[in-house]
């Protein structure tokens, strides 16, 4: 590899190479050519590749250098290693067979708005540090919630207002210290150790995540159990069962996140019921439609958050469906006034005319960083080169595709659909039937393994990766459909993939 | 401009364009390198723009509609935009005319390695999610550490690890939550509200956000007083002294952050006597590098982080002044177990035999939110591309100009160097005896209100950006140097700038 060639350690030689600027324009633009072609190949290649990457722990430390190298290197010598050692590392979440966790969508607007976010590469902690930076955000999160059909309540031409955060953890973070805080003002600042978080066995984790970073007693965090008689949504009348409980014990509830899609199986949650029996005991709802949000831009899918008018904050991911490259988390809140009481600090060094006016938004105090990208750009350009239209289109040509996998698995009698398909992400498995005449068969333990084996030797194949829940005590297969680059025939060859080595796993069972 | 061709709103229309792949790599190649030739041009010709964005509040809603389209829009129309309606509002963190804050240095190999990542778009919250993305971070950042001579301990080498969070105000939450369940394990759960942070009047305002975030008693935060006698560095006397007071009150002292460059004037706290205080008390030490950790790959600079052995963890951020592009902190800690024990949840969907095995790390148990982008790439292309070698090169020739510019002050018998220079920054004023001879003069009201016309005058001339830090009762000029573009002779410019602009300014009040 290109590192061995090179003078390393800390020695100082009488021939340091000339210094070139390192934001040089003409060899910018040379070395940035040869970038987009490396990475348009990588896109035209990437079916060649393995999906989940097959490397054994500790590969890359035996291929590279002890240490930094001492003089430059050319950046041919760089991507020659990418090729080599990197591209093996990677698990291809853009490749068109890639159904894993959910899709980590892609596309060309995403990138270039990214690249144009790096190239200015401004730190927009308030509007003074670059007005573009802020105001682009404000109009595209109005332009978002429009989409969305949010109530103007949470838009800025309501009295709410829309941010971008990196990931749902942070936009959870955010509103759980916001309401805390809230809470605290009302019953005294010594109660942190009262308060109660509430969510569902299958809310994300991010939700236990943020509750322990905020300071919530770990004792006091309720994750409701849900049942596949009910599609695993979150019951409105346990959780008021278990808030009544907690207030007894002398608790105070205080945050509950309802999901639209959750990571298992993309549940909904009945939004309105459960913002009903919050609204009762005075607590803040956060809506995580992180992975499904996007698609209520299509109207036929916008009843799922029927209610949401209720909450006091709702987020999604463009980075997850909705073709915006990580990290993108749009994150809508009734009162910002809420938000900036908690995370607000003034510095002298980032006092100016324009904050001091209170004419501007200062998206430092909405978040949790003081720095930010410019991340507004990415989510501009993913609207306007595709328009509502494409957009609604893209999303539902993955519909499309779930319907069809969806339909191969309910025609074979060997596998069945374990809760019904929402979006575009369908779960399956192996059907206990299939083992039936097994000797043996304790039940769900042995269909578990089964299926747990079905999915090591798809994913073992490199033809398609996907990956799996546990829901009801049930092993089962997920297939997100949602990259960028899926097509029909790549989900008629994932089907045949699962099929071919079901047929493997179950002829050592039969 | 281009929107207003554009049919906007819901209405379905018949004829909807035809859909190509939004990743097709035959149009992203032709995209990107119209995006690279855009961006090219605009850091050739970012010297015609002023530094500060000149727009007023609201500029952008009144160019902008409404809302998105509903119909595609071509890149160059798009483009046509950012160019008049956006780079407009934007300040231009890239000029070789920006002192202001501290730089955002940009870089060709920061630039590129982000676009790998954005192309390989993974979502590396485990090491199973992309081998490539977990391992490479491991050894850059052992690399990294290697170079900034880190004691063993906070090495992967050693016992220790460092990982890549977003800003220095992520990594204080991390290590402040990890610090906190640590000593709450100790002394039991319900006592949060006892526990106490330290910082100086000089810590950067992120020590402040983290404690509110992470549930510290709004009361049990200290700022304490530092003076320009001791160049404004925290004093371990002081410190052991609140401590005691506060121990007497029943309370637990947690967390010291001490800072190696404050924002204000660059000082640095004394980090051996500050550890040592620290260790008397079981407290986490959190050595707060943001800006100038970087140059202590220099060996001349290394000894301003003499005594660091002493702490538990240590950050400084690449995106600052070390040409890697927002957002790029490095963290080590000595004890990992420590954050991972705060920070993991491990949910069903990401279970899988590598972390099983406890054979691999898994950052997503280092950092707040679950999902990451692959930004171990672009700090591993600027290692590379510019070598320790040049990286020094390059940081040297930063401090070099900063001398230049405080030499210009000093002989200058209007100004002086309020404190005295560590880095690449200069603290500088207009003197009080250059207006000495002004009736009614109150001491510092007026000079700080001379110095403050001064720096608005500088800023609106558009010609540099400066901004402004007050000390001691003193309204100082900050010039920052670091923007990579930055050449001496836009240094002597920008000492003209403040030398005509002074001139100006003084003779209305002389």
């Amino acid at each position: 590899m290109g590192s061995l060639e090179f003078h390393h350690g800390p020695v100082e030689n009488n021939c340091d190479p000339p210094m070139t600027n390192p934001l040089d324009p003409e060899e910018f633009r040379r070395q940035g050519h040869i970038m987009i072609d490396f990475i348009a190949d990588y896109f035209k290649n990437i079916e060649k590749y393995p999906v989940l990457s097959q490397v054994q722990p500790g590969y890359l430390k035996k291929r590279l250098p002890e240490s930094a190298p001492y003089n430059p290197e050319p950046i041919e010598t760089i991507l020659q290693d990418v090729r080599y050692h990197i591209v093996p590392g990677i698990t291809h979440w853009q490749s068109p067979s890639y159904f894993g966790y959910f899709p980590s969508s892609g596309s060309i607007a995403g990138f270039l708005g990214e690249m144009l976010s790096t190239g200015f590469n401004v730190v927009g902690f308030n509007w003074m540090s670059s007005p573009a930076a802020t105001e682009l955000e404000s109009i595209v999160m109005d332009w978002l919630g429009d989409m969305l059909q949010l109530p103007k309540s949470f838009l800025f031409s309501g009295k709410g207002g829309g941010v971008l955060q990196g990931t749902t953890c942070e936009a959870i973070v955010c509103t759980m210290a916001a309401a805390r805080d809230q809470m605290l003002s009302r019953i005294g600042k010594d109660n942190i150790g009262r308060l109660v978080v509430y969510g569902s066995d299958q809310t994300h984790s991010a939700l236990k995540k943020a509750s322990q970073i905020v300071g919530i007693h770990p004792g006091n965090f309720r994750a409701i159990n849900t049942a596949q008689s009910t599609e695993f949504a979150l019951s409105p009348e346990l959780l008021r069962l278990t808030i009544c409980s907690d207030i007894e014990k002398g608790l105070v509830p205080l945050f509950l996140c309802a999901t639209m899609g959750t990571t298992a199986t993309t549940s909904v949650d009945p939004l309105g019921a459960l913002c009903d029996v919050a609204k009762d005991y005075g607590m803040w709802v956060h809506v995580d439609a992180a992975y499904a949000g996007s698609v209520c831009i299509c109207p036929e899918f916008r009843h799922f958050i029927e209610g949401v008018e209720g909450a006091n904050s709702f987020s999604f991911n463009a980075h997850k469906w909705f073709f915006t490259t990580l990290d993108c988390c749009c994150l809508w809140v009734k009162n910002p006034t809420a938000l900036i009481d908690s995370l607000s600090t003034n510095p002298e060094f980032l006092r100016n005319k324009a904050s001091d006016s209170k004419q501007v938004v200062d998206y430092k105090d909405w978040q949790i960083a003081l720095s930010r990208r410019f991340r507004a750009l990415k989510l501009w350009l993913v609207l306007r080169s595709y328009g509502v239209a494409n957009l609604r289109n893209f999303l539902r040509s993955h519909v499309k595709m779930a319907e069809i996998f969806e339909r191969l698995v309910r025609e074979n009698k060997w596998f069945e659909v374990v809760v019904p398909r929402n979006f575009a992400m369908v779960c399956f498995r192996i059907s206990p039937s299939a083992i039936s005449k097994y000797p043996g068969d304790d039940g769900n333990a042995l269909i578990n393994e089964v299926n747990c084996k079905l999915l090591e030797a798809i994913n073992a194949s490199g033809n398609v990766y996907m990956t799996h829940a546990v829901v009801g005590g049930m092993y089962v297969l997920r297939c997100a459909i949602g990259a960028t680059l899926t097509e029909e025939k790549h989900v008629l060859m994932a089907w045949k993939v699962v099929h071919d080595h079901a047929d493997a796993v179950l002829s050592t069972y039969q």
